[in-house]
Order: structure tokens, then sequence, then C-alpha cells
């Protein structure tokens, strides 16, 4: 008997989902220390809020509890706990804002204590809002986990006090239902998946080139731009994807890319095309490009959409049908424009429609490199082909969203987790204030996300924090992969690019 | 607008989930009947139960009714009807047998009608067996969608008669838990999955070489094979699998693999294996062996597992550690036995010990191969190798469960759909008595299925309703493939192979 318990701890060290001897925690906490006491988690662990003065009306934190709850069981049957033992029974949450509105910088900060005295046995967790107080209870669930041999949830090597806050305020994910639509569901899905890495904005880009699938009442035969008549958002889906995120502590960023990326845009209204036969960007020259614009954003959007920022894209622009289509050659010269200062005309017109609708706007990089002086001073830029521009960008003055495509676009197949993982938003910035003018950065999923793969660290850990030879963390990743799984999570293993299978059988934690 | 109209109704042609002209069902019915009336199906529709002798004290058909419902809303927001228009307020469904035992066999028949008539207008089912009607009900599912112009739930070309029956009483699939763990929340996302195409049977290859990840009360030990302390399951989560597909009319087919898979059994019970140099196959010369399989199927596997059928494996045994270890090389002698005699002889002692404990056998190919006439008459062979076995198999006697592994098997990601269509279990069996002895086929998937991709049809649909070219389902075949998308299952595209992402752009329907 004794050699087989030494086989099952030696298995512990290799595979639990929390092992003794590490501190198991993704994306790693500001400050954590901890102990060597194992407590057992009452199977119907309470949540109090005494001293809270938040009321939690919109059960954000209630239905945030539950969902832990049922995370930490993992689906197992839990047995009732009948020993002597020290049990959690409760945790308390202390939020100090009444306020749960999501604004962007919001205070995400917490503080989660696991003690081994006290009764009743109680953790404590304390944040400044709300939502400070959902990070601390996805951090809590990381530390329980259920023991195939007690049948219990435990959570080992307390006592636990941690402290922690983000590193950056934006911390992205981008999906792209234009490209390929996405189902409510799958949207909701990936939006509890950026909770476990702590992920607070869900870019959405919404539209594009070859669909335009979320109504605007305004102008309802945009609609007609849809791949099929299924593929699909209406304005209550929107509003349903938004709610659902702020509940979680996830804003959603809304695009329409413009003028370069916006082809659906004429199925329903051609007038929007240059011509029949030239459609792409939208005609400059035509003031109901404007008008559908303004509608866009003021209608319809600022309804949905209460997030501080509107994408409005901006990238690859290919200005040849307004150089190839008579009339709108004629509104150049008669307005002394060449291309590039039409490109910029159509961005800045475009920037004060958002503005004046109480919006500050990103926009993709190429608008910053083409006319960086004169981009509104509330612009973000957001960069995605080289990592040199976003030293550029704040040198400059703006505000910066990091993107490079080399490294975060996750439907690059070839880009390695250790790339990933190593991509830092600061390269090359050194200033201080400067670097306080990047906001965070963004992972980009131009392709089907129903296989997920992002282990996000580098945006809410503190560079200290972080891992200089990413090697160094691969057991850690390699176990919160395995737990996302556990959540039914299609992370792929790290021994692979991408979606490739696992080479060979294996425990979770190689394959 | 006119032109507008039109682009929408092009639309509905090549995108939405069920496309007028279509009959868009998948798996095809037996026998379809349908008129050209449009209905609204009541967001809160009711069922009742009028004329059951079904009590369903177990909220079988309850929960099923209330999954169907959330599906077909796709998560959308209905909004109420507010028109005097024909609406669907109820289904009424007529139970015949007061039984719900899940045997095999069950009558798993039934007829679903869609009137035009009645007030209160409402859809009958009816069926032999609760099972039946949970079908009906995947059925009745697919001929609803939500409409984004009226934002309502409609059910197209009314009046339907449908009346339906399985093909074959075993339709399975199989998941490897030895190779690659599966969390329990994945198994339970499998079985929902499997019901969509009216799949029976989960196959769950528990335990094999690599790793024993389930527990045995009885020979506590054998857990100790499992991949690590998480990669795990109790008696529990187990029984917890097995109620959660009888709840759905799926059976769990256990299997343990012996003597060839079993290199893991010895991990906590060393004298399992021949020697500490040589581990498999199991030692046929230690009775223990025999005990503990023995201990497996009666003490443990018989409370948990109430299928008809256990799967003893049998594939793959390299002998040569039998021959080579000295004390079994003697044993053989005692015994006259040559190596063949010795497998046969292993297998045939499984069998014995299974039966005892009431199941009926399941055993791969290469026991028929090697020995077809003197395994038990209570066996199923089953193929995976080639396609000319099946017949030999009936020819015999035998029942029989096809599975060959060139198109059947979903992990060979160069399976091309169509191969996989086209696969007929009754290739070269010409005989009608030898036709029934095929109980059935099976999609294996040995890899992570967290990428799920089948679309079961031929095992469900008779003869004549299969299609003879597959071209001529790909439409209907793909907008199933969206509406399991939609039910945020990760089908992958028709274009491309096994975990491809899509090649470029495009609807559902395509990419």
């Amino acid at each position: 008997m004794a050699s087989a318990l030494r086989i099952l701890f030696a298995f512990v060290a290799i595979g639990s989902c929390i092992a003794a001897d590490n501190i198991d925690l993704w994306p790693m906490p500001m400050s954590v220390s901890h102990g060597t006491q194992k407590l057992y988690v009452k199977k119907d662990i309470a949540m109090s809020m005494v001293g809270s003065m938040y009321s939690d009306e919109k059960a954000i934190l209630k239905d945030a509890f539950q969902r832990m709850v049922n995370l930490i069981t993992t689906n197992h049957v839990v047995d009732g706990i009948n020993r002597s033992s020290l049990v959690l029974t409760c945790v308390n949450i202390v939020v100090h804002s009444p306020e749960d509105e999501l604004n962007f910088g919001v205070d995400e900060s917490y503080n989660l204590t696991v003690p081994t005295t006290g009764d009743p046995l109680y953790a404590q967790i304390e944040a400044q809002t709300v939502f400070g107080a959902l990070h601390a209870l996805q951090t809590f669930g990381q530390l329980c986990y259920f023991d195939f041999t007690s049948r219990l949830i435990e959570l080992n090597s307390a006592p636990w006090i941690i402290t922690d806050a983000p590193r950056f305020p934006y911390r992205g994910l981008l999906i792209d239902t234009a490209r390929h639509y996405l189902p409510v569901r799958i949207i909701k899905g990936v939006i509890d998946a950026m909770t476990y890495s702590k992920l607070n904005v869900l870019h959405w880009h919404i539209v594009d080139e070859q669909s335009f699938p979320i109504e605007i009442p305004s102008y309802p035969k945009l609609w007609n731009g849809s791949y099929s008549y299924s593929e699909r958002y209406t304005v209550s889906d929107a509003i349903d994807i938004v709610r659902y995120g702020e509940k979680r502590g996830v804003n959603v960023l809304a695009e329409i890319d413009v003028p370069g990326h916006a082809h659906s845009w004429g199925v329903g209204y051609p007038s929007l095309w240059p011509s029949d036969s030239c459609r792409e960007p939208l005609d400059i020259s035509n003031n109901f490009t404007f008008e559908v614009i303004d509608g866009i954003l003021s209608g319809d959007f600022s309804k949905v959409f209460k997030f501080k920022f509107v994408h409005l894209g901006g990238d690859e622009v290919n200005t040849s049908c307004w150089t190839t289509t008579p009339h709108i050659e004629g509104w150049l010269n008669n307005n002394h424009m060449n291309v590039s200062d039409a490109y910029r005309d159509f961005v800045l017109r475009s920037q004060k429609i958002a503005i004046s609708h109480g919006y500050d706007i990103v926009n993709w990089e190429e608008t910053f490199d083409s006319f960086g002086d004169k981009l509104d001073r509330k612009t973000v830029v957001h960069t995605w082909l080289g990592e040199d521009v976003a030293p550029k960008v704040v040198a400059a003055g703006l505000r910066c969203i990091v993107s490079n495509q080399d490294k975060w676009y996750l439907d690059h197949l070839d880009a390695s987790w250790e790339g990933f993982y190593m991509n830092e938003p600061l390269k090359g910035i050194n200033d201080t204030k400067q670097q306080q003018l990047v906001i965070g950065g963004e992972k980009l999923f131009l392709t089907n996300p129903l296989t997920l793969h992002w282990l996000e660290e580098r945006l809410w850990t503190p560079t200290e924090k972080l891992a200089k030879d990413p090697q160094s963390v691969t057991s850690r990743l390699a176990r919160f992969r395995c737990l996302l799984n556990q959540r039914g999570i299609a992370a792929a293993p790290l021994a692979g690019y991408g979606r490739a299978s696992p080479s060979e059988p294996g425990p979770c934690v190689r394959q």
C-alpha cells in the first residue's frame, strides 16, 4: 500500500490540475503567498457579501459564483465531507463601489485571502468594483480541484494571500463574423473562455467585404449583404451578446471597417459602390455613404454598444476604384484631392461622426502610417503589421493597441505558443509616459474559432513576474490548458501547431 | 423593395438552415410527406401527453422537450407573435409502452404529424416507446427555425406526415479515453451531439495499454494506471455518464480490451505482466489475471454498465512475451498449448466470465479471424480491418458490427465525407437472414474529439432513401452541419479534411 501511495503522489506532481509544490495559477497574479495546509471546500459552499457597498441587483456576483462552483466540481459527483477537517464553507465578497458600469479602465484589482483558521472558515475577496471580484472568483476557482481519493473538492497550500491587478486595461480578443458567421451560442462560449484568462474586451469585427450579418434598423437593406438568410444577427442578438459580456466583465468593441472592407454594404445599397463594376472602397463622393455611417453609429450602434470605443477599421484601402470611376474622379478634382487626401478625408470624416456620437475611435495602423499627425487625439491606433509601429504611435502621443500578426494571429496555425507568449507590447518603448499610452493588446481570430487556443498571461501579469524563458512556464501552461479542456474548451495541445491533433497517446499535460 | 425581397429569397435557398423547396432533415426519415403552408411556433410551446401510457416519472420527455425548445430558439431573442396566423401551440406525445428500459433493440420508431388545421393547432408524436418519441423530438426540432424577418420560430412546408424507424438497431460512436483522457463534460457533449444524428450507442473504449482511468473498487490499484491523478473517472462519474446517456436514448458499451491492450493494468498489479521486462499481453498463466477480469465484470461493471453487451477487445495480440517468459512457457507446455491455442483460450475464458455475469460479448475481428468457429454464439464480431470480413462473420451465423477503418475512423483526417457516407455495412451480404445479423455500425474516434465531425445517415435511413451519389446530399448535409455549428458543435466544413480550417471566407453552407 505504501508503494501505491508513493505512485499516487508521484502522479500528483505530474498531472493534477494543481500541484502542491507549484503555484498553478494562470495568468500569474501580481503577488502570491501561500502555505502548506490542505483545505476541503464544502460542496454547497455559500457566498456572502458582508461589508459590501455593492447590492448585486443584477446578480452579477451571484451568477458568477454559481458558475465558479459548477466549474470546480468539473462535473464530478462530489461526496459529502464526513470527517473532521478544515472545511471552507463560504466566500465573503467585499465590493467597495456600488457602481457596476463596465467603463474602460474600471478598477479590476482584487485581494483574495484563503485562511486556515476561523470558525466558520471562509475565504475573503476584497475588490474596488464587482469586476475585480469576478477576477478573484476565477482565481479562487483555479485553486480548487476535485480530489479522486477523497472525492472532495480540495484547496492545497493554504493559507493563500493574493493581491492582483491587470498590467493593461485593454486585453482583447478579436472575432470575425464577416468572413465566417459565428452563431450566438459560439460567441457566448468565447466570452466565457475569455474570462478564464482574464481577458476583458471582445473585439467584434462584425462586417467586412464578404458579408454584413448584423441588422441596422435605420438602413435595413444593409442586412441583404449577409451570407445567407440565417447567418445573421438581430439587434436583440447584439444586445444579448453585449449584456452577456458585461455580466462577465467583458466589453464588446464593435467594428465597422471603412472604407476598404465594405463591399457587402452595397448589396442592399448599390449606390455605396463607386460603380457596379468597381465596388470598393465606399463611394467617397456620395453623401449617402456618410449618412449611412452616421445612421449606423447613431441610431443603432450607440443604443447597443456602450463601450467607450468604436473601431472604424481604415486598413488595406485600395483606392483604384476612386480614380477609375469618372464621377468620383471628377469629385476628387473639384475638391483638389489626390487619392491619399481622399483616404485621409474619409477616415477623418468617419472619426468626426463617431466622436459626435460620444465614441473614442480605434483605427488600424495604416491610418497612422499614412497621416498620423492628422488623426483625432482621441484615436487609438491598432497595430497589426509589424512590431515597430507601436513605438512611433506612442512617441506621437497617441494611444495604441498591439496585435502584430506574426505572433498574435491565432489563425496563423504555424505560430508557436512560445512566440505568442514572448510577444511584448512595450518592446522598444522605454519612456514611462509613452508606455502608459499602450492601453493593451489583442489576439486576432479571423477564422472560425470552433477550436479555441489562446492562453493569455502577458497582458495581465506584471513584467517582473513574466517568464524570461517560455519553457519555464510550460508545465503551468499545460495544466491550465488541461483545466480548459475539463471545462469543455478545445484548447489545443502545446505539443503541436494550431488545430493539429495530438501526435501520439499521452496525458493531457503532455498531449 | 421588390428587388431586395428577391435577394432575400435567393438567400433562403442558399443558406437558411431549412429551405422551403427541400426536405432538410438529417438523417432522412423512412417516409416523409409535406405541404406548402408556413406555421409559427409559439415561443412557450407546451408539451402534453394526452392518451399516453407512459408516465415520464424520470422526466425523460419533459427534459428532452425543454432541450429541443432551447435548440430551436438557437439563442435568438424570439419576439411574441402579434398577428393572426397559424400558430403551433403544443406538441402532444403519445407513448404506448409504460416501460423505459433502454434495452438493445428497443422500438425506436415514431410517427410525427404537423397539421395545418385544428384549434388549438398542435403537433402529434406517436411512438411505441419513449425512445422513439425522443427521435421524433429531434426531427421536429429540425423542422423549426428562427426567421430573421418575422423574429419568430417558423415551421415551413406544413402539413408534415413523417413515419420513421431506424435501419439498424446498433448505431455507435467509439470514444477512447485511454489514449487521451476525455473530461466528463466533453463526454456528455458527445452524447448530446450523437442524439442530433440519432446515434444510440456510445462505445466507451475506457482502458488500454497507455492508461487505466476508471476506478475499480474491487481492485483499487488498477487506478494507479491512470495517466495522472486528475485524468480519472470515479464509479460515480461512470454512473453519471451512463444515466446521462440513458435519458437521451444512448446506451453505453463499456470495453476492456484483453489480453493485448492491457499494459496499464500492471502499474498497480505488476503480477498481471508476464514479467517486468515483458509486459503484454496479460499473464495467461496467472489465475489472478482472470480473478481481476471477473472482479471488473462482476463487482463493478455490472452495477454501472447495464447495456446487454460488454466489449472484450481481443485485437492485436502479440504473444511473444508468452513464449519468452519462462514461467508462462512452462505453463503452455504443461497445458499442451501453442500461442494460438493460448490466445483462443484467453479470449474464450474471458467470454465465459462475461456471460456468467449476464453479458453478451463483443470482440474485435481478430478473434473471429483466428478461431471464429470456437467463439460463443453470443459473440458479436466487431470488424475494423477490412470490408470483406462482415460477410464471413454473418455466413458463420454470428452477429456483426461494422467499423472498417478506411472509411469510418474519424481520426483518419484524410477520410473524405463522401467515402464516409457511401460506406455500406451490408456490402457483399445478399441473404436476408444474414443481413439481419449485421446489427449495425460504428464510427471510431481514437483521438481527442474536442473537434467533432460526423454526420450519420447510413445507419438510420432505409437503403432505398440513401443517395447513390453522395454529391446529391451535399446541400442537405451542409445545412445540417451548419445546424450543428449553431448548436455549438464544432462539425468541420465539408470542403476540406478533418480539422482543416476553412480555406477562404464564405457562408456556412460552403465553408
